[in-house]
């Protein structure tokens, strides 16, 4: 089967890059939009690094405790369906192999028609099981080693994006002069990000450049106005 | 078919719930974190007051038009991949009545087992197509609605959970007393949150709490020690 080996390769590929596009994005966007609206209220360059430091630390551990617990729960919630279904594949089987052939019903595929497959999975319960949790439940085996694996990848792509919208306040040491270069520089790079992005998840790469750059513009510009009228 | 239609609602009503959960558990945690690692940095409560909700502007925006693209994303797809599906269905049904029996030969059924459903199939190319799509893919119809409605539940969610932790700074116009009633309001917010979440979610409530606290907590005290040292 090679298409479908080539598609639970993609979705394997895919976790670890999902994890980076959810971390940096949100990595290159807010520390920016952040950094940008405290800028609109105050002029020291030191508070808005402390600012936006606290705000990537914040950001990171949020986000990469809860990618953490998120796989665990996904892992625990499948392990307590797979027993479940193994119960009942064992204690009412006669209600398990109608459940299958009403799956197939959906598709106009008689209980007559699909009865030598029913028939086929009461011989082998632990495909049985498999069977069920994939095509009735519609649950993948989650990967054992993906809650730590993700939790890391998304707080380290967050602080990796959220340094770069703050390098210029600290390397500039001037608020008006570091908002105008952390715009410039993190805009390119959340064009560059939205292009990679956009390659690997088979959105047209232009268009994915410019969603993540309208993102993390709009959302430093209502920081910075908000913070202006406010301040 | 009562219980995958049970199932079915309630991953429907998840959609929803999960929306609330995604805003609302960012919400209440890292402006509460930002604005407890402010007041590690500064005493005037207006500017912790300023950067607590620049960051609700920009964290509500970024995961709020995230997910609009993010679903969006998901319904384009799966348009594009059930064209290609129509397409291959009826220009290549030999190969794609193989693929059929190849997805139930992992489970130990052979092709001759599911010959008379794959033969049933063929005579309902809509009904084929829509179980490759399921089946061989494991993609789910997307709900056409979902992208706004996904996208304004989680902003108002982050906006929501936002609001509970910057409120005793506002009402105390004290860094230090504001810290402490934040801290205690918003700790207790997100227990309450993580239990209701658990019983929502399948976790059991208690330990959803007690994560949750965890979470909020542990961004908190990082964010307030990170901005005390450089600060």
């Amino acid at each position: 089967m090679p298409r479908i080996r080539h598609i639970e390769k993609h979705f394997t590929a895919g976790n670890f890059v999902r994890d980076v596009v959810i971390g940096m994005s949100d990595g290159l966007t807010v520390p920016f939009a952040l950094a940008a609206g405290l800028s609109g209220a105050v002029q020291d360059t030191r508070l808005i690094v402390v600012g936006g430091l606290a705000e990537i630390a914040a950001g990171s551990i949020a986000m990469g405790l809860g990618g953490y617990l998120a796989a665990r729960g996904d892992a625990e919630h499948y392990d307590q369906e797979r027993a479940r279904e193994q119960r009942e594949v064992k204690e009412i089987p006669e209600e398990e192999m109608a459940e299958v052939s009403r799956v197939f019903q959906d598709y106009g595929i008689t209980a007559e028609q699909s009865a030598p497959m029913v028939e086929a999975l009461t011989r082998r319960p632990e495909a049985w099981v498999d069977f069920m949790m994939r095509y009735e439940l519609g649950l993948e085996p989650p990967d054992p080693t993906r809650a730590v694996t993700s939790a890391a990848t998304i707080a380290g792509s967050y602080v990796v994006g959220g340094l770069v919208p703050l390098s210029p306040y600290v390397a500039l040491g001037n608020a008006r002069a570091g908002l105008v270069i952390s715009a410039i520089v993190t805009l390119a790079a959340l064009g560059i990000f939205g292009y990679i992005k956009g390659r690997f998840t088979g959105t047209r790469p232009l268009r994915s450049m410019s969603q993540t750059m309208v993102i993390g513009g709009l959302a430093a510009a209502a920081a910075f106005v908000l913070a202006k009228l406010i301040a």
